[in-house]
């Protein structure tokens, strides 16, 4: 999730140069739903206070907490395979064009033992479409469905990309006080344990993120399957993000919404490679649609969301760089699979130091021990907290309203840092609030 | 362009396992949109025709001249780039993580010198938008725009995507007879060197495509003034793909269209490194967006189409992989100039052989010379003369109708392909046509 940038763009008030005097109508019109944006200065005002306090103190440097970024190298698997890609490029015999949209065999067939036979999910090979990221196949899955007449279930807090794309296609009214109207907002909150509760009313297209960005919380089979059996008594999908799944350690925990049987008539799952094996730069992830789900048209006549995702990925996308595809591939050996776990092992070690540290301060969180996320409930206000841990301590932390409504009191730590960083970012937090 | 994929997915007759019988209106709704997509059986028509052959002519091998692919391998430079982005993620020192959606300064600078400067364009780095490939920016951008009241105007033939990526959000009418109801249609005949007139309606989004795919005509500096002064006049917007502008040998032949002036005011300008380098496989592309551009919404109040169109791109994609950015940057240099130049040099040599046996067959063409595709006026029907070239010749070429009504009388000759196959494919198609 590359925030500071996700939120950062376009605020219809604040366009450059823009006469207030209406002109000639018959200039070409723009998409008005992105009027309804609700500009989020988030990490605009994260980076205002970062500077003044750099600003300030030229001499005390900062550790950063906030980033949801991986740090660490690339695993070995994947740098010989992007070289090895990359050979086959500069030799005509093994050159590669265009190839597959949906990604090539070798890696979906990967995915698909890897990812889900293992599991005991029954995902094909072409159920799957690799993609240059889990934000576009989130941003861009939205198309495929009505824009009149579906109603959206969201969490919050939230990785805004569920939303903000959904209000750029029409699906929502206007923001009132923050929340846009013709939402349905699943609220993680400390007296549920983040894990929203089933809504009372039907809806049809419901996102979910376990474990969750930002909360870190996970989701248990129990709490799956009730989703998966309100999706199938409305006729629902289920949106599921699971770019996080790496870092599930509690053998209970389901990696897949797949592993609950059924979940194949109700849900498409998006994973992602970024926070699995460090892609955040390198780009490769996918979205699972099994050829099972079903929407239906306003005649009530039954249509296929695997051809129609295929349809919309084969007309606008156009595959994703050979040698990224091999390299992703390179997970799925045995070698691969040990160089990923050393790598998630090593943030869950900074996650677990940072709960550890947490807990000590007699301060309640979430997440950390499946997750590379730490979800703080501070007790006070978010931004009066990051100001604290700012000032006082030289760490910056992501102030969770920046997340959404439910987001308010709390605070999101990240385990993406060197070990060192880590230690030394604690030591001085339990100084300021010991 | 990914022929024989574009194509041949979603068709709302041909869904496995639909039931006819209405289901209960609760279930989710599919964008019905889609249902309008006149599905093209053109390259599955293709494929079925080339197996029939190969099955009855085992021992005959084809020579395929209708792939609109690059077949030479990557440039050394761009090979040498890959390889050393390969080993910066493998430190963590020089590990990149999340880069900025809109693509690294290093690449938008070389684009916007290399590029635009050089040709005396006034184009800023922060204007040029790297992606992953054209197809996606020029399937994407119409989301900017409104639904309703978007007039289009869009080439026949044509590169597929422009349209169904229209149809796909609403902005046209049900397809009747080939056409889509609502579309201004500009037609590229004969009779008018494929250089399509300028309509006599006012529309507000304007496809157009030069070096052109599939024709290979090019407009004169004269011709895109033309097209900036229609748009200007209705306050319309260019859509300007030049993916092929790197075959361009004819000095007086603009590049780009911020070479008439005042085109910054109308247009957009979209480019790709697949086929200037070799990069179909690899992946990378831009869109330029200048900030002067300018659309409104209903109230008349104009908004910056470059701060729109920031915010889809950060909104809902997370930049281009980076060590493919390296790649692309890496043909800025002299000796990636070089290296990029022979490459083109080599496939517009095939194009002249091509011309040259069109020519002395007697048949009129246009391409070639600035660009990879020769557009043949066959005199007869285009599949007929498909069949006469696939039966007798054993090579592939593209029929005319499959891009379009005024396509019908032609077809498309790629000259991707090696120098020995392109000589023997000539040698056979004298052989039938003498």
């Amino acid at each position: 999730m590359p925030e500071g940038r996700a939120y950062s763009s376009f605020c219809p008030e604040h366009l450059p140069g823009q006469p207030d005097a209406p002109t000639s109508t018959a200039m070409i019109r723009i998409n008005e739903n992105y009027l309804k944006l609700k500009a989020s200065y988030l990490f605009a005002d994260i980076a205002k206070r970062v500077n003044a306090y750099t600003t300030a103190n030229p001499d005390k440097p900062l550790i950063r907490l906030g980033i949801g970024d991986v740090t660490e190298p690339l695993p070995e698997v994947c740098v010989t395979a992007l070289h090895s890609g990359a050979d086959e490029l500069a030799k005509r015999e093994t050159f590669k064009g265009y190839g597959p949209e949906q990604g090539y065999a070798f890696l979906r067939e990967a995915i698909a033992a890897g990812d889900y036979a293992a599991r005991g999910c029954a995902i094909a090979a072409d159920e799957i479409f690799v993609s240059d990221g889990a934000k576009c196949d989130c941003g861009n899955i939205q198309e495929i469905f009505a824009t009149e007449g579906v109603k959206l279930a969201i969490p919050d807090p939230v990785y805004p990309v569920y939303v903000d794309t959904n209000v750029m296609a029409g699906r929502t009214g206007p923001n009132v006080d923050g929340r846009y109207a013709g939402v349905t907002y699943l609220e993680c909150r400390p007296d549920n344990g983040y894990i929203p509760a089933i809504p009372e009313e039907a809806t049809d297209l419901i996102y979910l993120c376990f474990p969750n960005n930002p909360t870190g919380a996970v989701a248990t089979r129990e709490q799956l399957a009730a989703w998966v059996a309100y999706a199938k008594a409305n006729q629902a999908i289920i949106l599921f993000d699971s770019a996080y799944e790496a870092f599930i350690r509690d053998p209970e925990i389901p990696h897949s919404i797949y592993e609950v049987p059924g979940a194949d008539e109700v849900a498409i799952e998006f994973r992602s490679f970024s926070k699995t094996a460090g892609f955040t730069g390198t780009r490769c992830a996918y979205a699972v649609v099994p050829k099972k789900l079903q929407a239906q048209d306003p005649s009530g006549k039954v249509h296929s969301v695997h051809s129609m995702w295929n349809r919309r990925h084969t007309t606008k996308f156009n595959g994703v760089s050979y040698p990224v595809q091999k390299a992703a591939a390179a997970i799925y050996s045995a070698e691969g699979q040990a160089q990923v776990k050393a790598k998630t092992d090593f943030y869950l070690e900074n996650a677990a130091l940072i709960r550890e540290a947490i807990a000590g301060l007699g301060l309640s969180c979430v997440g950390g021990d499946n997750a590379p996320y730490i979800w703080i409930n501070t007790g006070r206000d978010s931004w009066e907290f990051f100001d604290l841990l700012l000032n006082e301590a030289g760490v910056v932390c992501t102030p969770g309203a920046g997340f959404g409504k439910c987001g308010e009191g709390h605070v999101r730590i990240s385990a993406f840092n060197s070990r060192a960083n880590v230690e030394k970012a604690l030591e001085r937090i339990k100084s300021v609030l010991a």
